[in-house]
């Protein structure tokens, strides 16, 4: 039997949010919701994190998944910028690490190579690729819900590249008859 | 009859994380507690946030807080030290902005200038200052306790010295009977 996953990508930006859940059942991925939320009226630093925290909670309460994927960049313009987007992926966080869900992060290149074989690929070709694999007919409007799909189409595929995780002794076992003594 | 609350300041640090919970009734400071989280040997990252956001929800549920106030430097030594104090911050304000507390933040040359009069004082000159203004016998072993303290102390300074938000036409009344034509 395949196990069915879920997996929500989270784009998490100080103007705008980006999320994606996907469901993975064996090497089929399914679609099941996408969007993203304007932060560019709030009125305040404050609400803007509030309503960030608020929503990624909301996401996850509605889809129950297994597992978290972040776009993280690890690099920006300046200490400030990084310091904002520093808190907006702290607060989304905060919000997975409140219901116990595994959080994993991908860097920009790494969430590219995944889907394109490409590092360097651009927005255009990550975002045509998404659409072959999930099967789309148009693009999502707004690039921040396709960045939010990529990571976990990413996070998916490193999961199935990976051996599985092995966490229990009969497990362990039932894999690896040849390894009793 | 005066008006007690509680304030709790937080210093959020990657490596330490300070915390100070101080009653204010009147001019009257009181400390009713002060600590430190340590953060060096967790495994990872994500660890580390869980840690932050989980200790700062019991410090909060234990003292039920009027306000939180914030240590919060907006520069730092480099984008990817600032990525990880806005991800320290994010998570320990989600806490807040869970419970619904209000959160203000505060600069340290801020803090220091509250507290001493002086922008530019040592973490020595204002640890001795709160020594006097709180009546403490002798200093916390660690300063980022020192620190959450101060940032707690502030706030109550700003307050006190801010006029009171009116936030009803009764009290505006009330408080301006001469501006009743």
């Amino acid at each position: 039997m395949l196990q069915e996953r879920i997996i929500i990508g989270i784009d998490p930006g100080t103007l705008i949010m980006g999320y994606g859940a996907i469901q993975v059942i064996g090497k089929q991925l399914n679609v099941l919701q996408y969007g993203i939320l304007h932060l560019h009226q709030c009125p305040s630093h404050a609400i803007k994190l509030q309503k960030i925290f608020k929503y990624t909670l909301e996401i996850l309460d509605e889809f129950i998944p297994d597992e978290v994927a972040l776009e993280a960049p690890f690099y920006g313009k300046n200490v400030q910028s990084m310091l904002k987007l520093g808190r907006a992926q702290g607060v989304a966080m905060a919000a997975a690490l409140m219901r116990e869900i595994p959080i994993t992060e991908y860097a920009p290149r790494k969430i590219k190579q995944a889907i394109t074989g490409n590092g360097n690929a651009s927005k255009g070709q990550v975002a045509s690729m998404l659409m072959s694999l999930l099967e789309f007919k148009s693009l999502p409007e707004k690039l921040d819900a396709t960045d939010a799909l990529a990571v976990a189409v990413c996070h998916a595929y490193q999961q199935q590249h990976s051996s599985p995780k092995l966490t229990t002794w009969e497990q362990f076992i039932q894999q690896n008859p040849a390894r009793l003594v």
